[in-house]
């Protein structure tokens, strides 16, 4: 993990392209920022984009994490899919796996696990979901998530280091979980 | 690895279904089995596929190998694409990372890494592909393939333990390479 | 439209497969149905399959339907996906438009729309859902649903023509709609 | 077809974004071209991407013609696929029927069809595959393609209507082919 930039330390999404297809300052965000979760060919991703950002992460000595979310590159993770508790921990397994390919080539850590988009307020929202897809983080490694919630509840309960952590640029509701704009 | 049952050994692709739809007679297979080729997302298997396919395996006693393949579910694998000596490699090791992240979740190991379809033949009529392939593979995974071809010779110019394969079912070229019956 | 050969017609999904993945007996069920609903690539079926199921649907005088799902290969269509009105109208004009070139191509007319697996089981549960499949459907082309549910109310309010479809093998709730095992 | 706007008329491809990923400055150019060639959702174009676009287009008076791709989101239709002239014949009926129903949908004609990326190329490097992806165009439509190459001579072939184009931004080789920078 790398030294102490911030008071508050701050992660962002990184490796969110797809092919030919760019999403966000990658190259900008880096230098700034602490920890970063890798999208994992799911929801966004592919080989060789986890390949080089595992490879810039590590050159600028930034903590990496997976980033696993619902197999949808068309609905970029945000469409709700139903899937079977099985079916969740099995895709986690696979995309955490797929990441640390790339670490242990690398020769890095996997720093935790922080599940994208529609899958994290799933999560929140039904302790059966979140459960299956803790399940599929391997034992000791830290999940991200939103405090007073299932997140950590079930973190708890499965025995996950659990990290809270704050959106700076999302509200929220009285119960803790996130208000999202759906039309954005 | 399990002990020796076959004075030969015998090495299969098993999990090759998708979803609903089934590949192979695998349950029927694995009893009579040295080595699983599982396959890895890309030409076939699904996470759930995969996680019971290792889960079998397993309790079976098979050695477990890694089978990645061209990303082409609707080919199967079998329609060559050209893709980048990066594309390859980083293809490789997200495909047996996901595979791997099966395996240590059931405390097993990853016995071997096999090419699937047309990819397993692109690699020994090219050796740059057969080097991105197998720069792919993690350091001192073995690797299973035609002795005497690009295959044998990558393998040991990357310092990759070499496991020569025989085919029962398929004739041979006369450089030691497959003829595939291209209207199958 | 076929001379009648049942009292009763039979409509059946066909052209289920996808690549080198099989799915039914459509060769044994061709000569023995009335109307095909013919899977159109998001759930199943591939161009070639389509071609070639089009194809024998035509010389035996089969009524040829378009059976569009949701966008899932891995998941058969039967896992809902929660998409905008927006995407489910243009996702059932796309796939109706792609059968419909087969069609033309071998001179053969639309008979029918009927939707796939969950989709078709999200339409008479949510009336803005089966809205936004049947606005995709072409004007004056028969849909087949469930008699007595959304899929008929939206038909008629939209001038779409309706057939009712009895299901021989599942079971019926009160309100009239399907009884699924989730299981299976 | 749009009244005449420049002496020599302009195409330009168009509806290339996916899902939450944009592909060029639509926008921009629509209200400057005279015919789009809209993507179909096989190398990039999603339904709805692709019905958006096409109503632009409508808006604008500009001509629409079909831009179908390889089968490969993720390489953009830009890595070579071998295919069977079977597959690539549906592959091209599917793409074009899809577009067309977004077309009839607004009550606009199909202009013309012009392949994409790889395909392009190798329709012009190889006779067979021409064939195979021309014998997929509708009946009396247009294509678009390079004079002097296998694609006007075999439009010629098959009675397909055949424009010339020029390409402003890419070198010719002294085959009329085009010279492609293979790192771009």
């Amino acid at each position: 993990m790398p030294a102490l930039r911030h008071p508050v330390k701050i992660n962002v999404d990184l490796g969110e392209g797809y092919g030919n297809f760019k999403c966000g300052p990658d190259d900008e965000l880096i230098p700034l920022i602490d920890h970063a979760n890798i999208a994992c060919g799911f929801h966004a991703g592919d080989p060789l984009i986890m390949q080089q950002t595992v490879r810039s992460c590590k050159a600028h000595n930034i903590a990496i994490g997976a980033h696993p979310g619902l197999p949808d590159i068309q609905g970029f993770g945000r469409r709700e899919i139903k899937m079977s508790p099985e079916e969740l921990t099995a895709m986690v397994t696979y995309q955490v796996g797929a990441l640390r390919g790339f670490l242990e080539a690398e020769g890095v850590p996997l720093n935790h696990v922080k599940p994208h988009g529609v899958l994290y307020g799933m999560m929140y929202r039904d302790k059966e979901i979140c459960r299956a897809v803790y399940a599929g983080v391997p034992k000791g490694v830290p999940v991200f998530g939103l405090a007073g919630t299932y997140h950590e509840e079930v973190a708890k309960e499965l025995g996950l280091p659990f990290v809270a952590e704050l959106y700076g640029d999302v509200k929220y509701n009285p119960d803790k979980t996130l208000v999202i704009d759906r039309k954005k």
